[in-house]
């Protein structure tokens, strides 16, 4: 996330980006469009870039197609002339992948919002790609189901962009990632034709996974016009539990006797010692009286008496002070937890997103105060530890006359060294945020070579000319 | 499943394969061999074809690499030579997918068979992939623990197998097909080359989703030498729920009404009329006097009674005659529907592995008495109808002095027109079996010309040569 000065971009592209305008302007008047400007410079970052980027002249084109047939115009208009396309949802993205330069054609999915069909006795739902995460669960509640994958930003972000990035959110230790709940797609490929890939059956194994390979692949092998998603019954109770330990050593140890016990919580959020205080400065609340660390699980299902009594059992064994939360102290203690890392405009701030083997929690945890100590920052951590996926919040106080958009090379050390340290352990660079731009290097400590060379070769059979989204994920 | 002539091969390819068998005896002695004989008859085909190839001279060469590093070796030796490779489990695939040629090399995993981790606290195990399903079950039962893909061939197909065809089985409505169990893969290339691809960790998004790709490849990118799983804790409870009903009509209309319901079974059986009546005259049951079709139900997990309950009320109000089967009869009748319809040797039989969304299994039932006037032919179906997948048996009378290995015509056509019905409704040609060889012409009902093109690329980007288990599965 260092900042980006602005690249004056060959006139050649910016040509041919005005002959795509012309183009469409001319053949499909139509299709909503924005010519490059200062209108458009939020097209330019998504939430993990657009910190870093100092004044921009000028942002991207970008087009609003309304329809599959429009998507295919706008990428067939932008192969005829060269230029390459940013596909983007909400851009609440955390890694860049919808970032763009001035001289590429943003295609937004902004108007591709409808939700196409309910179908509750088979559990499924057909929606576009711009529908709000929240928009469909609102939908659904009437036919008492619910799309599980829940990232963070589910208020503001799209099912397409969720798609893109293979989402994850707090309930997937139990409901399973963006992937598990998406059963078919339909793709606008980069010579803009139309694929449709998988079924709106449960099961199927009819060829090659291709669904599997788009979710995930940020962009880079096709846009997603469509997606079959698989719902669920909402559960028949939900209850918030809260389990406060002394110190975050003993809650992260703590971790293991959930997973020693038959209970599986849908929600497992562990948020230690310096998170805690953090949210205490922040809004008022005064958590850290209560422990030196929380575990904040969501049970639900049959029996949530039955699976209390156990999750209590197994807590108290190894130290936590377990409360049964009423419903309005367990939606506070939610809603301080999905909101209380506010961005602090007075410190730097890098976010990571590592995950780790679920029993080496603790070793992440246990690393940090000589991390802090090493690089001068301080760092804390919440984790969906029921699927052993952090981010850590690596921060730094700004000094007085110093750059808030250049921050320290610290930072970015001690977050490289965060992300060595899951590998070492059996990890993962990236949990659920995704490669963008700004993780290619630590997937590259990730990737073995012969690895990287294979996911560039399927890269080049869907999309050989690199149209779509270059430079990102791979 | 037509009886394959014998075909004899052309010199050269029967000299090449001479060739990679004294390639391997001159420099990797260590590695067990067997050329071809008589004695590998048995490696030409798996439980697919095996009935219908008729007296064969000899059969492939069959390699037993006990290590990783000894695939590698027997793969190079394959591609020095030009000979292709047909990796194998245990042979007990429905597709064709393991099936050979008497030139081709077929390398099979039955010495790579062993357990190499179990982590409890992770959740994870780490096995070879000639690890057969049930054994990693008895060896995890010691930590509470189990691996939920569970093919009706679990006791004696392989994790291997189970992972080049996804493999599902009856629990995989409630845990998710063999994709969602597995974390992480060491695969060797067509070249030789070992790639790792996942991770230890639940959660994961460096780089598009290779693990997803390899699962149900059927051989076609890679060998699987090494598979890391995700495993659950055996639930706190289970019980077996019968619900007989009047008519196989009545039966499959009441499947929405558990869909309707909060109640998410770990298994729903669902089995026709005419599959009990099979039943009852081959293994001297008297399932017929209980109904006219029956839904076996596993419940599992917290609150058992709560969940019964919700259950019973909702399959009584469709009319279903509800149980709670002791543990005793409940095992009875579960080893009837796994073993129930054997094997006849006076019928000729094709077998089917349809998907359809849920609410379409009514429609496949009421379709088949039509299809059986038709064509000459009887149709029973049992349903894994939790997530829609259907397994048709269309059976004829052998008459006397016909050639049981030749089987008529209007077999394949009635299969054949169910697979349309079931592409009609939105389902899939094969729901949990593959491809293979026997399913190609399926398939390409299937999938669009672009989608078949998109799944050549793919593997012409890992396989350029086309030397692993080529005409199979694509």
């Amino acid at each position: 996330m260092a900042a980006t000065a602005p690249v004056s971009e060959p006139t050649s592209r910016i040509s041919a980006l005005a002959d795509v305008l012309d183009d469409l302007a001319a053949n499909f008047p139509n299709i909503a469009v924005l010519a490059p400007s200062v209108e458009t410079i939020a097209y330019l970052d998504d939430a993990a870039t657009r910190r870093a980027r100092g004044d921009a002249a000028s942002g991207p084109a970008v087009a609003f197609p309304a329809t599959t047939e429009e998507v295919q115009e706008v990428v067939r208009a932008a192969a005829r002339h060269g230029v390459t396309i940013v596909p983007r949802g909400a851009g609440t993205g955390l890694s860049g992948g919808a970032s763009a330069t001035a001289a590429q054609l943003v295609i937004s999915t902004e108007r591709l919002d409808r939700i196409v069909e309910v179908a509750p006795l088979d559990e499924v739902a057909v929606v576009e790609p711009g529908v709000l995460n929240a928009a469909l669960n609102e939908h659904l509640a009437a036919w008492g189901l619910f799309y599980a994958p829940d990232p963070a930003s589910y208020e503001i972000s799209t099912i397409g962009g969720n798609v893109a990035t293979n989402a994850g959110g707090l309930r997937c230790a139990k409901y399973g990632v963006t992937r598990e709940s998406v059963l078919a797609l339909d793709v606008v490929l980069a010579d803009g034709e139309l694929i449709t890939v998988g079924h709106r059956s449960i099961k199927g194994v009819t060829g090659l996974d291709l669904v599997s390979l788009f979710v995930g692949s940020e962009g880079v092998l096709g846009i997603v016009v469509r997606v079959t998603v698989r719902l669920r019954p909402i559960p028949v109770a939900r209850r918030t539990v809260s389990a406060f330990f002394d110190t975050t050593a003993a809650g992260a140890s703590a971790l293991s006797a959930i997973t020693r016990s038959s209970v599986r919580p849908a929600v497992i959020e562990f948020l230690d010692g310096r998170t805690l205080a953090n949210i205490d400065q922040h809004r008022g609340t005064d958590l850290r009286i209560r422990g030196g660390s929380l575990l904040l699980i969501e049970l639900d299902g049959y029996g949530i008496d039955e699976q209390f009594t156990d999750l209590r059992d197994a807590l108290e064994a190894v130290g936590g002070r377990v409360t049964q939360e009423t419903d309005a102290a367990g939606q506070a203690l939610w809603a301080l937890r999905r909101g209380g890392r506010g961005f602090d405009e007075r410190s730097w701030f890098a976010g990571g997103d590592i995950a780790v083997p679920k029993s080496r929690i603790p070793d992440v945890y246990a690393a940090l105060p000589e991390l802090e100590h090493r690089f001068g920052v301080e760092i804390g951590a919440v984790a969906h530890a029921g699927d052993g996926n952090l981010h850590p919040v690596i921060t730094k106080p700004i000094p007085d006359g110093a750059d808030p958009l250049v921050p320290p090379a610290e930072l970015h050390e001690a977050s490289d060294e965060l992300a060595r340290l899951a590998l070492s352990l059996g990890g993962t660079v990236s949990g659920e945020h995704g490669i963008g731009t700004v993780k290619r290097e630590l997937a590259a400590l990730e990737l073995s070579s012969r690895s990287r060379e294979a996911q560039l070769a399927v890269k080049a059979a869907f999309d050989p000319f690199d149209v779509l989204n270059p430079g990102k994920a791979l």
